[in-house]
């Protein structure tokens, strides 16, 4: 293969073939392409975007790049879910128990927090004693035995995707939908599930800031999984303001546990049961919306998620006694609360800007390398559309930096406020599926 | 100076600022940004365009990343002269003393062929003898002395163009005119003359393959002139076939001193005379074409620019003895006629081909690091227009090689025939330069 024809031809708007696509995938893992070849095609992808079959061609191509899991020894339908990233984004914590507590099996790999997101493994590794790395059989067998285990992105899966992320990360080649789909399905589909539940948010927290790229994500990520038999349905959900009240490892944990037990904030709860909704229909548990979340809000009542998120961290090696007395998680040293200098409405939230302070009050990371303070994060006590008065307590940040003056009034700014009233907004606004019998998308509103 | 940030401008349609290109380029030189963003940053601008604006800023970065030669020693009007590239294009050997010999200054720096094109430092160097490589005061000695000098583009001369060049032939993006101009462009101003004549071919022996995109590329160089405050002035030339007959170094050389003794091809006198004309006005020394072509003329038929040719010869250090007698010159051990299967008008030539044939024959080079055989190469019998009879030599081969039967049969192909006469193209066909006064291009249809 020439590599320059091939960047020739897709700077050309030509469609690359599945061999060129493959050869291309296959030499670069195996360093027989440079860098500064492999970067320029990605940016005449970036701006001449590629054909469903490039993209379906390039997600097999990745995918095959490494090891691809077996799952076939748990019991069960197989069910993923897969963020595409927010602020304050602790579903899996909650979602997971709950579907697994109905029957659902979920075997499931998250990502660490880079940048203004968070991270599952973060989370969870704020627990004392959480283990991330299972060997397979301990992950298929606790499946098997609790129904979900959650590990950390294996190495050996889809290796092509490590290579092109780090290269898209630096050379401005990151924002493009066909190679964001490609790369959470290549590795979606080597991790092994019968179903994958997207989460694909947008707004001012997320990749996708307008509503309608989210939607073209969406549909290019169930298409891929339609082209190779499985069954894949997307939420559109909102990230206008972060989800839930707390931002940050411990803080989240805190709160997830909290919604398990019955107490969690309103839209977060409304993101799981309707997560959760989709992710039973999809594994054939139940055959309405109606009835999964009624069985959904039941499994949080009875106890039953609760129960099984408890089985999940023991048998993952967490100190228990944590999740039973919350107040047993070590707090930040720095306490500061962040007082409104307005009154109103709350009409807009910065959350970026919001993932960003807490990043930086050290719930985050700025490089792969930084090391994270699970104690650090800001805490919300008023949202979209809640009523302020001058000196109510907007945030509360959690940090062991003394000098947080600068973040203290970047924290307000993130805030502005309306004299009118503000409907709080939906969390989960669409979902996006893929018809066989119409051969088309079906776009429902919530 | 955030590469990425650059990156992200230029994909999303943005202007580059003069700090930023004059940055980037620095940092380039400077080897302070890995190729892989560079790379990424070229096929945004490929893709995406520059402003004027930018290109200038860009042609300035460049010009300024090395030496810029001064040429205040030569006395009178200094007029250099480039060619986009085609093939057997040797305008410079026969151009240059014609315009010297009547009082233009030209002082050149030229380069070496590389794949289908020749290049005028190959011909030079296939006259025993002759140096390429001068030092600054014999240069402008001989300028001074002669009219004319011809050397090797220096390395210290626009350090960026080497490796920015080096990478867009590896990365798919040397056809941007904003990029060609501005290497091109920036080489010029930094070669030091007044006047600056170019010849943009098009055509299917030519860089651009339509003379829309040639005049785009003339009009984008004439006004980095117009910027830069030198008189530049374009001719778009067709390059649908072989200029004049011979293709490769030694049958070149021949052919352009045929041309100074009065008996060169049409179409090569043609563009002597039109280009020469352009420079005879650019210098001041005419004041209306038909004066300069008069005078142009007169140079050939009085044996005043033949004896220009044979002082510069003789300066740079080449045996003159070989040009006094053309067969003193070495021949290639193997001579092929190519006669043609079919009768007929010839309407088209794939003049490339001929230029890649004349390649593998020996002429030039696929790689830099390929060695040229100066007696290799084609000499036409027929070109555009001609009528052929079957069993009519169509061209001559000149090569080393013993086995060239896929040669034979390749330039075959390259020839198509018609039933009806064609009419012989022109070899100029417009004539670009800036109005200062109308502040707006000036295109005159030759």
């Amino acid at each position: 293969m020439n590599m320059v024809e091939l960047i020739e031809k897709k700077k050309n708007k030509l469609a690359l073939t599945k061999e060129e696509i493959g050869q291309w995938i296959d030499d670069y893992c195996h360093n027989l392409i440079p860098d500064y070849q492999v970067s320029a095609l990605l940016m005449a992808i970036v701006l001449n975007g590629m054909t469903d079959d490039e993209i379906f061609n390039l997600t097999e191509a990745m995918l095959h790049s490494g090891k691809v899991l077996d799952l076939s020894k748990i019991v069960g339908v197989k069910c993923d879910k897969h963020s595409t990233g927010g602020v304050g984004d602790k579903t899996s914590l909650a979602l997971c128990p709950m579907v697994a507590s109905l029957g659902v099996k979920v075997a499931k790999m998250s990502g660490r927090g880079l940048g203004f997101t968070g991270g599952t493994l973060d989370k969870l590794e704020s627990i004392p004693g959480m283990q991330v790395i299972l060997t397979p059989e301990q992950f298929i067998n606790n499946v098997n035995e609790i129904g979900m285990a959650i590990i950390g992105q294996s190495d050996e899966l889809v290796i092509a995707d490590k290579k092109l992320y780090a290269l898209r990360d630096v050379t401005g080649t990151v924002d493009s939908i066909p190679l964001i789909a490609s790369s959470i399905m290549s590795k979606k589909l080597a991790a092994g599930s019968d179903c994958i539940l997207l989460d694909v948010k947008y707004g001012n927290g997320a990749f996708m800031h307008t509503k309608d790229d989210a939607i073209k994500l969406a549909k290019t990520m169930v298409r891929i999984g339609e082209h190779f038999g499985k069954d894949v349905r997307a939420e559109i959900t909102s990230m206008n303001q972060p989800l839930g009240y707390a931002i940050g490892n411990i803080l989240e944990v805190k709160e997830a546990v909290n919604t398990l037990r019955g107490n969690g904030p309103k839209d977060f709860v409304e993101l799981c049961l309707s997560s959760g909704a989709t992710m039973l229909l999809q594994a054939g548990i139940c055959t309405t919306r109606e009835e999964a979340i009624k069985k959904l809000q039941d499994s949080i009542d009875s106890g039953k998620a609760l129960a099984t998120f408890r089985q999940f961290v023991i048998a993952q090696g967490g100190d228990i006694s944590y999740i039973d007395d919350l107040n047993k998680f070590p707090q930040a040293m720095y306490v500061h609360e962040v007082k409104s200098m307005k009154a109103g409405y709350i009409s807009h939230i910065d959350t970026m800007a919001l993932g960003m302070i807490s990043m930086r009050l050290g719930a985050g990371r700025e490089k792969k390398s930084d090391i994270i303070d699970p104690t650090a994060g800001i805490v919300l006590c008023k949202k979209l559309g809640d009523k302020v008065a001058k000196g109510d307590v907007l945030l509360t940040m959690y940090t062991e930096h003394p000098n947080t003056s600068e973040l203290l009034s970047e924290s307000l700014n993130a805030f502005d406020f309306s004299n009118e009233e503000i409907t709080a907004p939906k969390v989960v606004e669409s979902l996006v599926s893929y018809d066989k019998n119409n051969k088309d998308f079906m776009i429902v509103e919530e």
